[in-house]
């Protein structure tokens, strides 16, 4: 049970990723909020109210106890002793034409030899752009190609099936990459997603500094700011009641807070509300649906 | 199996609901929306922007058919046939010192003989007013003695039990009643219990026009309306986590739109926001939490 170069890599990611964004933002900054608990320790950075990112969390958590018959009856193990780590993180732009974003890279190993990874980066924008939105998957597509040209479409298609709001028939956004329970029992197998991972987590901030940079500064209507705001509703759905990370971390009195600062500052729900049939909003729901293929196949 | 007479009288009292309402408002109006599936069929009823609701939903409906394994489960109870019909109902006003309101009345009935009521009121104001708080116990312990003197004692720790926040360890709001699987085995029960509930279903109007019209022209500052934004997130968690009827809604493939309706317009999270030691909000958060006493004992 060894996460702890792990831990050490991913915590100085964090702290790139956090300077990577005040950078891109030019106003906002990340507050520092460490927190210590029995279970482990953490650091919560949180900007609010920057120029472009209106609210955003990156939580770093490196954690490990007793692997308790919760655990052992979700993750179908037995053992006595786990250790965990991750960064994760949300972004949302005061900018409707700004994507909400979210990433994930995270370790876990077991006393009983067990040990594995997971993560997955995947994008929400409230207007689906088609270039962009190739660009976003292929970009996640090289980053995997690199190590296994056989990840990505799996990948892929994870992302597609767990980022899906059930109830509402449409998926969060256009996805991304999702993995999880990718075992480890070599060197080599460990040093490969320590390398994939941590390719993931620094290329996170700046694929998003490009989204900002690019849509940042567009100019918007109230109509366009009342549907991000909507759109939103649709993240906290998705949050509150799919989303397995805040479950498990409400379930187990993990730090709420740092938890919860996953949900968008402002938020709206309506009463049946329908884009006019051809507008920018409609377009958009007809590509919030599994199995697009944005990348390339041809890489 | 028989929820027809209920079924009727539901109806009638969601026309009375929805004009008390409109009386009350001066503008806002609601819409009518039937809708029918196989399952049954049901009314929708929505005032969107009046001039103290924001947003209000009344809910009917009357649904019926085979008894699943899933309801069997959930039940714990063996049939092949149910019947249901109920009407649920929550609002939402434009301004921080008018609370949200929620209602709920319902009748199941099986074909193995089972047949039951469940219901209740509660009250989420933003700043809580202890004399308001005592007067809304009182009218709701005054409708449960009218029936049976032990009913409001054991009904008002219920709903600090249900409306309970776990993860912020506070509770929704104020409380009120909650009750569930009061069984009706012959002619006088069954006339106690439509008598009951259709005094709560009349009184939650009536109730409402009060609150409204002792608070719905207050002035308000902009610090009050976002803290009002920061509890209608509270709301909103418990709705998508802890809510029965809600989950029992998603998982069912319900009317959605209906279902959802719930949700306040305007909401806000904010990360660690914690009011001033000794302010209004302050003194709200404290009184959020079971077992306060509201109502005189001695009715």
């Amino acid at each position: 049970v060894n996460v702890s170069k792990t831990a050490a890599l991913y915590k100085n990611i964090q702290q790139t990723i956090c300077s990577t964004l005040e950078e891109a933002d030019g106003t906002g900054k990340f507050s520092l909020d460490t927190w210590e608990k029995e279970i482990g320790s953490g650091l919560t950075r949180v900007m609010q109210n920057g120029s472009i990112i209106e609210k955003a969390g990156v939580n770093f958590s490196h954690v490990k106890g007793d692997f308790n018959e919760n655990m052992a009856q979700l993750l179908g193990e037995n053992a006595t002793y786990f250790e965990a780590t991750g960064i994760s993180s949300i972004l949302h732009s005061n900018n409707p034409f700004v994507p909400t974003i979210h990433m994930n890279v995270r370790h876990f190993a077991l006393d009983n030899g067990s040990s594995w990874f997971g993560g997955g980066i995947d994008l929400t924008p409230m207007y689906v752009n088609p270039e962009e939105a190739r660009w976003f998957h292929q970009t996640l597509k090289d980053i995997c190609d690199k190590y296994d040209t056989s990840l990505y479409p799996v990948w892929k298609n994870w992302a597609d099936d767990y980022f899906y709001i059930e109830h509402r028939h449409e998926t969060r956004g256009i996805g991304g990459i999702f993995f999880d329970r990718i075992s480890i029992s070599t060197e080599a197998e460990l040093e490969k997603m320590l390398n994939l991972t941590s390719d993931l987590a620094n290329a996170y901030p700046v694929i998003y500094a490009k989204l900002m940079k690019d849509n940042g500064r567009k100019s918007f209507t109230e109509a366009e700011k009342k549907w991000q705001k909507i759109r939103r509703g649709r993240y906290v759905e998705f949050n509150l009641i799919y989303d397995r990370g805040t479950k498990f971390g409400l379930e187990s009195e993990g730090n709420i807070e740092s938890i919860l600062v996953s949900l968008p500052a402002e938020v709206e729900w309506a009463y049946q509300h329908k884009p006019e049939a051809g507008s920018n909003e409609a377009q958009t729901l007809e590509l919030l649906k599994k199995g697009i293929e944005w990348a390339k196949n041809n890489g």
